[in-house]
């Protein structure tokens, strides 16, 4: 497993976390925690992958979603261990944000060698699972309640970017821009 | 046609109705309607058919946005019939989420041949229009009011690829997931 | 430049302002503007494209981005001089929408040859960036606020349609489509 891939996997088990702990702040049965866990983390790179026209990332490796439906399982039985369960989303989304941010700007750049494109795509994979998972849990969307959410990772995207373009290779720039 | 095309058509035309229904609830004019009925009917398979690579299914065959059409300007002009609007959402929804994720981990095994993902895709074929349904018109997403809805789409799913597996054929593992 | 591409970029243009409008009444930083107006601006180009099986059009073109991008800070330093933000985005988006349903049922011609499926793309390359606007912003969406929003846009589409199947050539149907 390379570090691209690292990164990918713990985006996806992160943001599906933070799915499945808000399908537990809404009393939802295990199915629909499943749903929901699957749903913020895969939905991110759902999208990228979409719209640069490449094969979707888990069609054809089912381990994401076996991934997914685990972290919704391990969840279930332990979310009321949690104390305050709205801040373990906020905590987690803000390291999953970087990780996937950071993927998603890696990938934006080797498909379409364009940086503006590239930050695009690290936006777009690292806020979209959140705001789905929001939109769908009838909450207000994360993007209206933090205004750093979006700059966080755009922040890491940019990063990445100038790092891989400086020539520094892939696992320095994704430690400075997981570390913005 | 055979028999997943009729499912197909049963799934589509029930969502139609249950999105011309709630364009019913909101009153909006007849394009409201067909709006509202066409984002319903095709929103689940479009999606699907998206994250499979495959071509959406509708795009070539015209004949499924008509037939969408078509449903919501006969709610349009038989819905005021209807004793209580909102039961029979939920009456339509329950029969189309059976015929639709049938049909949809049906289309998710041939094109993968992995079972995880079939399950997946009838799943998501058969919730997301109901779930774009809601969100257009601004109601609470049906998977937060009913917690057997999802579960609903997945054990159709699951019963329909395990008899597919056991050698039962496509017509008997049709019947018997659209049972459950 | 020719005058598919004008329409394409005067609509992508007006709906990133409705955006950008719209971050502003929700007192978003300068990131969630151009967030919101890219997401405005691009997102029914973006579903209609991935749905036709077409490349996305901004992937490859990134001076699509750098426009919403652009107007977003354009309209970050003057939205406050605007008296009524609210009436702006009403006004922004009418005429958006003619111009972008016009495009979009002219591309749905082009790809498919079916007159249905050009008047449905138009529908949507037309509305949906306004709908995913108002969901992620957390605002009813602009569908159930006003009957006509729809109905203009399909009435766009098909005077485009009509027109361009008697002859008149695309400069004089887009002419007719956008003056309806």
């Amino acid at each position: 497993m390379d570090a691209a891939t690292f990164l990918d996997f713990v985006g996806v088990t992160l943001f599906a976390a933070t799915g499945a702990l808000v399908a537990s702040r809404k009393q939802l049965d295990i199915i629909g925690f499943m749903f929901l866990a699957t749903l913020t983390g895969t939905g991110g790179g759902t999208v990228r992958d979409l719209v640069l026209g490449v094969p979707v990332f888990w069609v054809g490796q089912p381990l994401f979603i076996l991934t997914c439906a685990g972290t919704a399982v391990v969840t279930y039985f332990t979310a009321h261990l949690l104390e305050s369960r709205y801040r373990w989303v906020l905590w987690l989304d803000a390291i999953a944000l970087s990780a996937y941010g950071v993927f998603g700007a890696y990938k934006g750049l080797v498909v379409t060698g364009s940086p503006t494109l590239a930050v695009v795509m690290g936006m777009m994979t690292a806020t979209l699972g959140g705001v789905l998972r929001d939109i769908v849990a009838g909450e207000e969307t994360v993007l209206m309640r933090r205004d750093l959410y979006i700059s966080a990772a755009m922040a890491a995207s940019v990063v990445l970017v100038l790092g891989y373009w400086a020539g520094l290779g892939l696992i320095t720039s994704s430690a400075l821009g997981f570390a913005t």
